[in-house]
């Protein structure tokens, strides 16, 4: 046996030690030199960092029951301050979000409540999580009227939601996704939206005139592969897996096809329970993504394997102490979503065709 | 002490015998007095049956890699002898199976191959399985060609696939998902399909020709609904979650807005990995489906928690076997899926509002 | 492009086809050219094929709840037909297998009962199956007795639990995991006895007799190395993880540590629920144990990730059924199991010395 | 509808608000109003403080590889500074914390590290950590020489921790969970002592003499409960299941068998990875240890589902912001472990009868 280290055996785990008072940014810091998901998380917000230092845009997917989870205002953060460039999310953390934003709440259960009970007093269950009922459906019928007001034309996700975010905003002057997204002109996609309460209210709105409610979902295709084809680089955040994991990865392959220049993700974060042995892209490893082209095969990336309620708020506690530097120097991509063609830097990006310039 | 066995102390576990020569209904028959997972997927084939004994219309979620990972003719032969009644799928799946119908293969890898190595040569990995990626490019072009052939209007995406699924047969002759759909004039959605290369495919026609891929995907909420609405029953067999799960359960919460009759599905399966506690919908239980009314309080329902490749050719091998009297005194309902418009046992179900009658 | 294929691309993915009549056999050879963990079980009978073809003694470890959930004839069948050499449990299965083959039962029951109300009728529950807390009182007390029959003096848990088989067959003639490894002459391990009630009932001995129940496990430790220092190879099939897992493991790193001829367990295959991420034994990766020298660089391993419950009896009736020569032919090592010092083969392995001749 | 909400909807989720510079307690306080595991972890927190508020013994149960995993100095410090009384432990958890407090190191690597190239540098891997083997090896010794110095008779695993911890503590002056718990005369349990390298450790001893490393681990299932037994009330923390989560448990139901003023562990606070759907104890629900009488049915208790190095960091540093008055309020029980029984405030504890006084 050699005297000398192996070069494998370089950098110590440091054990956690316990002090009062600790910040959640200390207390993450030492978290970088411990194992598994807790040292994951610790190098999460150094990649996050990596990427707010860079020339990044940086999409976000939010899957699961985020905002009734009580996200939803650490995703308006998000947003506010660019700490993310765009958001795509399931039609669930939209509707919720709109939920609270409208004055309505999400209440603390337990799972072991009894199911029947809650029905005879239509009251909707998410796992540790009730709202009323009657109250969605009130959103429902206010998510019909806000579409009937629209022109009687196709709209990408984006635009409808920035519409939707208008609105909500001008009614209720309450922070949330859709309004800070809205306010801050950060675009949002909605590649599931037929699979959502928001797309209940919009076929109710359809119900009551038959031309309304036209959703393009394959000009989202095009709009945020076209976003991805002409940025320098890009970043992708994952919590919870879903539709808007694959939609953020099909950006990057879709734009890939058009351009030699793109090369896939250059950071990717993914806090996620689904494991990749199962074959689903929820828990799909980022090195599988690799093969794809979906990331770069240089791209620094992390997994972490856990609740993104017990991960995010320590993250991005942690993260809002010490990338205050990074935000204000960070140049941002900026956008016009107001429209029907999204403008990034004062460049259009077509809705119906793949386009470089 | 009482010399009374409880009430709950009835039925006994017995424990498995090993036999040579076990048949797949034997085996499963065994399993259905274990316990745990193995018990569950005993029991699921007994609620499929009653099912199939039914007056349910039986709807059917596909999430996962399930098409890439073998399963697609098992999707298929339950489409065509009519163990269900309508397909929800990610695109993914449809996708998978247009390759493999059009006489490409997925091939069998590992899930520790390197996947820069992989990327270099252009061929893509889901978990411990391979494609080639220009494969991939070439069935994309496929279905933007495809895509050109339509009218230049808005197609749900269960008259899309129907058109695609016949013109696949048309060009290929061969049994598959999309094609036995085709055959069988039985309905299939795809609420995600721009999270899909099918998407991906179809933006790549639009590129073409700017009026090309009209989707309607508000269109599928409201006839999925009232295909629920119109039916005595409605029954849901979920495969891995997603939003196919949501999407069935979707329907039968927007059907029962617009008619006190409709309470729920009256049967429930879900094989599924995904679990409860992170309070994610491809992992909620069927008992928190009750408090929505996504399922009927008196539903008979059961979840398997496995992956669909372990536990779905068992389920089906041994269904097959004993279903056959079931299946033919079954009577299914019958759609027209050609059109724009799906009718349902002679009556036209609208796209554009919720209708009884 | 190159029209030639990757290298990565040359066996097909076989889609599964539903045939009425399959057998378990049949069933299990056509999951070998699916993907994700019907692969993997498919995968799983060849390996411990191979295993019955090779000179490889067969460790045998099961956790969990196995025996409780219907598994222990399966594990009977599997020591009575030398498909396995040696087994290496959790107390637990020990003590629900005699609590069976002294003709008390499990029963069928939800884990959705009523805790509360179980408990004040003294029945306990394990997950959806349930037991008589009496009669768990009664067989405490049998066990106490039984213990207080043998001599005053230290027994490994392998002599013990031999000597329980020997009386559990006297007494009852019944089978069972205990009785046919009795009959067998095939060693039994319990590293972890002092957490079970087979512990406890030992305890309940010596709490009777305060020179009763001695327990030897540090030569447990030692004559299971033995068993593998002395053997030309070994192998181990895990079912759940736990003590049983590592036990055999450690057994294999152990004997390397005073045999140079030792290299690690040349086959392996397990069947878990926990994942490798968390940095547990019970969910540690095969590649994992090659670091430790655990198993052979070149050993054939497979890990399925799925509920024993749901792959086990599949795998052990197709085993079943194609592994009738292999037995027929197999030569398995000859144990002496009654005596203070078990004997291999003619040779008498040591409980307090590491030895290789 | 009625106007009045409904009973169950009476506290509303808080959404989680982002601020710079908050500490570790205010954050996990804000987590407590959101959802999911999240909000567990911070009832976890409420949980504990009133077990310390209360006049239970607190065990902790401690598995997986915490301590190679950076988790050591936390325990350590919950032992100093007795924010539990009796710990339980895998043997890993033991050695691991050895090798540190003797002047070795975890390293940092990587899951994805080449196994076969790690073998060949004799490095063992713990999912993404590593360790030399060469210095376990010398830690094996090290344990056989000390072994070697005690008395020729049979020590309890607690006895011999006590004697174990003492001696690292006399020779290396560092501070761990073996010489915390010696210098705080807190008892340590190792039910599967010989399900680990201590026990490897002890064989090589025995393997010197014979008549060295006699361990009684029945011994310590009857000290346990009459710890249990003695005490007023008693509560369990277990951190990742295994061994020491079912040790505790019985603990409370041997106790209970002898003593009806005994009705289970009043407090419970268990982070698990695993889950109760497949029947494992490892992952078995709080409710289903009702049933069996381990907890009371007015137990407190909480799980929280995730990974004990993500989430125990966050849990501990904010106790130990606001139980300082609790802990020096608290009157914990008062052992002497030093000698072959145990002592609890003044009481001797036999290990070879169940005694209530």
């Amino acid at each position: 046996m050699s005297r000398r280290k192996s070069r494998f055996l370089r950098k110590p785990v440091e054990p956690f030690a316990v002090t009062a008072g600790l910040s959640a940014d200390e207390l993450l810091s030492r978290m970088e030199r411990i194992s598994f998901q807790g040292r994951n998380l610790g190098t999460a917000r150094r990649i996050w960092e990596k990427m707010l230092a860079s020339d990044a845009t940086i999409f976000l997917g939010t899957a699961g029951a985020l905002s009734a989870g009580g996200m939803r205002m650490i995703i308006a953060h998000l947003i506010e301050h660019r700490y993310i460039d765009c958001l795509v999310s399931t039609g669930a953390n939209l509707y919720h979000d709109l939920h609270e934003t409208r004055g309505r709440r999400h209440f603390i259960g337990s799972p072991t409540l009894d199911d029947a009970a809650l029905a005879a007093e239509r009251i909707d269950r998410v796992y540790d999580t009730l709202a009323s009922e009657d109250e969605f459906c009130r959103n429902d019928e206010w998510i019909a009227a806000f579409t009937l007001k629209l022109e009687r034309r196709p709209y990408t996700t984006r635009e409808y939601l920035y519409k939707l975010g208008e609105y909500l905003w001008k009614e209720t002057s309450h922070q949330g996704i859709l309004t800070a997204a809205y306010r801050a002109n950060v675009p949002i996609f909605c590649p599931a939206i037929a699979d959502s309460s928001i797309g209940m209210g919009i076929s109710q709105g359809r119900h009551r005139d038959a031309t309304a409610g036209q959703i393009d979902v394959i000009g989202d295709i095009i709009e945020s592969a076209n976003m991805v084809i002409r940025r320098p680089s890009t970043a992708t955040i994952v919590l919870g897996g879903g539709t808007p994991k694959n939609f953020i990865n099909q950006a990057s392959v879709q734009a890939e096809f058009y351009s030699d220049k793109v090369t896939g993700h250059k950071y990717a974060l993914q806090i996620v329970t689904d494991v990749p042995h199962f074959g689903g892209a929820s828990g799909s490893s980022l090195e599988e993504a690799q093969s794809w082209g979906k990331l770069s095969i240089e791209s620094e990336k992390v997994t972490v394997h856990g609740d993104v309620t017990l991960a995010l708020p320590l993250l991005v506690s942690a993260l809002e102490t010490t990338s205050k530097d990074l935000l204000a120097k960070r140049k941002a991509p900026e956008f016009d979503v107001s429209g029907r063609l999204l403008v990034v830097n004062g460049h259009t990006l077509p809705d119906n065709r793949y386009s470089e310039a």
